[in-house]
């Protein structure tokens, strides 16, 4: 048994609680100065949380951001729940705080451009890490299939653990793991972290059929897009397998959990797959966007990622434009506000006969 | 323009005379024995086929099986649209009235078991030619997804066409492409035709989980059971990959169109996703297949053939049973009835850390 203090009690850090806790350890959970009020809730009694609509298991100890330090003092694990955009204050609150050698892992996912190139957060995390701490700590992050509202109710799940210390991999993933929380591991971290970062925009692009069969008229059950909908996932396979490959993962990634499988999560379950939707129906990019009421679109922030990002790889010849047609259409609706004609004859390169 | 004569107008067979007319092709559509009713019913006047619902499109000339001579009289291609047991027939039937050089393609799928080996359609039929035909006719494949009553309406569709013959593909690829039949090719029978059968056992699983979720009193909509969905998907695309390699074929076919294509459309929209939903919901496999109302079960019959044929090729080394955990306990569940139980601990193999 262990103390876990899980930094970030948004949906998916506060999930983790679930098998933490049921793995019999002692967990500490830190909100992020956005999380406020989810700790004034959660601390107001035994209510469910206010975003996972479920209870947290009892014996999780919850802190304001202001108390990072005492949440943090004896843990032996640290768990990373914030969001892409709150990783840049958690490095800077947590690096005074840590120490050598501690088992960190994270569940924010994301491609970071810097110089021309896409780096994956497992390596800006430890980039940004205080220089005495980067010869022992190697920051693992979770990918794969997992919506959050699931894992708190204790659904059957499978993640992938990654990172480039198998050491610390296996120690985190012995200690997570419990009988429905099932923990791979892998230390392909380019591949795993590119795939947890670019399903969601891929996940949009395979959601966009439903949205088209809703705007024709038909009702969900009936004679739907289904050949269109697997096409653009065939497609969005494709391209996945070939950005790994461009950011000098291995293209192995895509085909089990961490690609084809959160793919596949993203699409039926998620947010994206709800905004990939409204896109099918019609709603121009502005409209959509108001109908999802705040919520977090991680498919708008890959996609301008890559689309900044790219074309520094097309003109040192290392990808052309043309190889990436879904991306590129995809960009083009949400960026530029073109409609959606997807194109298909362009889809699965040379193999076109 | 050319004439092309399709010998089966069951589902697929008659949904591909949309694409065929609309690319400006005189269309012959010929039952089997075994689809007199529909023949009579789309001869007694401008109706709808009486499964898929639709109304064939104009031109289209329907046969009686014992028209067949008639039907093909002239033809230019010919396609064989009949179920995997009505292969036997059709060879027998066309083997005395087709033509060297003649190009025939099929939309029929499956594994035959021979001598401990499985092979692909393609080269079964072939085999079945008489020898006169053997040195001129290359039969080919449609693999990938295409659910009939789609194509039958038009939804845009990406397929795959196979065959050993590339003048062959391309001549027929060229005729038989729509603005919204996408038709690529590939040599890779093995592969895309394993694909095409596999997918339907593999489907069959993927579905549990959506069963699952009903008989635990879920809605359509609620907090579902995405992440175990999403892995059985991921675990079936490592599945057919290692499958495919077994049979002689490139894993790279499951990774676009045939493999995860396929699967995507069969669990989502066809008879094998409802057939696999009953069973997750707790239904034994004989309710099950009373449910289904004399619906072809494909993921049946291609459980059975792999249930049979894997053995030889672990006798032989060339696989050891641990590496299909899915496979192995969904033929425990329709072939011994076991209750659902899914392996997560063994899925994913050495990536397991």
């Amino acid at each position: 048994m262990a103390t876990i203090t899980i930094v970030g009690a948004g949906m998916m850090g506060s999930a983790l609680s679930a098998p933490l806790a049921d793995a019999g350890h002692h967990v500490r959970l830190v909100g992020t100065p956005l999380d406020t009020t989810i700790i004034e809730s959660l601390q107001a009694g035994p209510l469910e949380h206010p975003k996972l609509r479920v209870p947290l298991p009892h014996g999780v100890a919850t802190f304001f951001d202001f108390e990072l330090e005492q949440a943090l003092r004896g843990a032996d694990m640290v768990a990373l729940g914030v969001s892409s955009a709150g990783v840049g204050w958690a490095c800077r609150a947590l690096g005074p705080l840590l120490w050598p050698g501690v088992p960190l892992f994270m569940i924010t996912k994301g491609l970071v451009a810097a110089d021309g190139k896409l780096e994956v957060l497992p390596d800006v995390v430890r980039a940004q890490l205080p220089e005495r701490l980067r010869a022992s700590v190697f920051p693992a992050a979770i990918g794969g299939p997992c919506i959050a509202g699931e894992l708190a109710r204790r659904v059957e799940t499978c993640v992938v653990l990654t990172g480039r210390d198998r050491p610390t991999l296996d120690r985190i993933a012995q200690a997570i793991r419990t009988p429905y929380y099932h923990v791979f591991s892998s230390t392909e971290v380019v591949g795993v972290e590119a795939c947890a970062a670019l399903k969601n925009a891929y996940a949009m692009g395979v959601a966009l059929a439903a949205g088209l069969h809703e705007k024709r008229g038909g009702l969900p059950g009936s004679v739907a897009m289904h050949n269109y909908e697997s096409a653009v996932f065939a497609q969005a396979t494709v391209e996945m397998r070939r950005i790994v490959r461009l950011l000098g993962g291995d293209p192995e990634s895509v085909v089990w959990l961490p690609g084809v499988g959160d793919l596949d999560v993203t699409m039926n379950g998620g947010r994206t797959g709800r905004f990939g939707r409204l896109l099918g129906m019609g709603l121009d990019v502005k409209a959509a966007i108001d109908r999802m009421e705040g919520a977090t679109l991680e498919c708008l922030e890959i996609i301008d990622v890559l689309a900044g990002a790219l074309p520094a790889y097309e003109a040192r010849g290392e990808i052309d434009r043309g190889e990436l047609p879904l991306f590129w259409h995809m960009a083009e609706i949400v960026r530029e506000g073109r409609p959606l004609a997807m194109p298909f004859d362009r889809f699965f390169g040379q193999l076109r006969g």
